[in-house]
């Protein structure tokens, strides 16, 4: 098998210190595509710029890096990678690492997600990795042994797979292993901050509690907190199966 | 039962002609309390708004019908409504009417669907209703008997759902009724038009062909086609419960 080509993507930017660590560690297994957003992204879900165009500015070409900047969000990113960009389609695609947690219900939100999502849309092994950590010096060196094992895996499965990665911020002596898990059933409370009044608009800033309401030990939630790494397999058919028999039997 | 409270959003926004065919409707079954986007939000998918503070306009109150102007995305609106602006939780959310399809894949780009499934996870029924007609000046008459229909089904039903409905671009006598469907198979093949450079960066303009893989009869796109509205009950749970079995035997 020639070197595996490797698309990288993120929802952090391009300059974030998460997407450096994981092309690290993309190209010690591959050549390095990456396509990412030029400022932070975070919470775009899978949104698509639909009312502007989107710009694209090449950053490095070498014989094993190509690396682009982004107007767009992380699924124009994986778009325009995929229909203008590469030549040739990806083996894999990587998003990440993202700086904070994409666990349970933030899988909604997360554009590092909505990235792997896309990718996978079109047949191709994608994963996003999160790392348990806000700070944007996080510390990523716990990862790379970990995620190189999973990268390994993905590159080497029959069947093409989505996978959401969530690991602890621990350092890598502390972690115990991998598990594969469920998506938590959690949710977030908001609040609103007033902040300013401008025309007719109050402005809110938007805040957020974490609620996690499924402790099963199936659950991503339970793994990271018994400090392993999450491994939540995803699809992307939305339908309530276990619903739709109820409601076949519905006369309207 | 006291009149029921509805929440309405859209993606459109707060003027566009689907909206205001939607709050008539509902105001045939409750009060209405509408928060919706001060422009188009169109393929916002399930984003929020974390870089910046959300702004929120009242435009309307009487006894029956108040109506918000928001700065957000559709989830923006209905997490403000819920967590900020109204007193008491809604009985059902309504988004919509949209001016296009939400069918199969088009859910997950959804800005109008991401507004309906937010409020599911609070546990509040929840309806995204979808016109196949992209005009902002749509004939949204056709709708009215058939999506009163949907709403006093969920309004009576005793567990929450979230549905997905779409309704075919055709005169009210030529449509055959209603189909329970799952999301079909497909995709988007996009193109990259370019219209300018700016500084470093090659702008482009998105452009999308949708392509249905799946003619099965129990999906929304059979339905669609065949003259019936669909309605696909959806979930937010992403795990592929299925690969996670398999995953489950793999040591890492």
């Amino acid at each position: 098998m020639s070197r595996p080509l490797i698309l990288v993507t993120n929802d952090d930017g391009v300059n974030s210190k998460g997407i450096s660590a994981l092309i690290e560690i993309a190209q010690t297994f591959g050549d390095v595509f990456a396509v990412a957003p030029n400022g932070p992204q975070s919470g775009k879900s899978h949104a698509i710029s639909l009312e502007k165009p989107i710009g694209v500015s090449l950053l490095l070409k070498s014989d094993t890096l190509t690396k682009f900047s982004c107007t767009g969000t992380p699924v124009d990113c994986v778009k325009l990678a995929l229909n203008k960009l590469m030549d040739k389609k990806p083996d894999i695609i990587l998003s990440g690492i993202n700086h904070g947690s994409n666990s349970s219900i933030n899988v909604i939100y997360s554009g590092t997600m909505g990235a792997a999502i896309e990718g996978f849309m079109d047949g191709i092994p994608s994963i996003g990795f999160s790392l348990l950590d806000y700070n944007e010096d996080a510390d990523f060196s716990a990862c790379k042994h970990y995620l190189g094992k999973i990268i390994d895996m993905a590159l080497n499965m029959e069947d093409a797979l989505c996978l959401n990665v969530n690991i602890p911020k621990l350092a890598s002596s502390q972690i115990k292993g991998f598990k594969f898990c469920r998506q938590a059933d959690s949710n977030w409370q908001e609040e609103f901050v007033p902040v300013d009044e401008i025309n007719d608009f109050d402005f809110y800033w938007m805040k957020g509690s974490f609620v996690n309401q499924d402790y099963e030990q199936d659950t991503d939630e339970w793994a990271l907190d018994n400090g392993y790494i999450s491994i939540v397999p995803i699809e992307f058919d939305f339908t309530e199966y276990k619903a739709l028999e109820n409601l076949k039997n519905i006369e309207l």
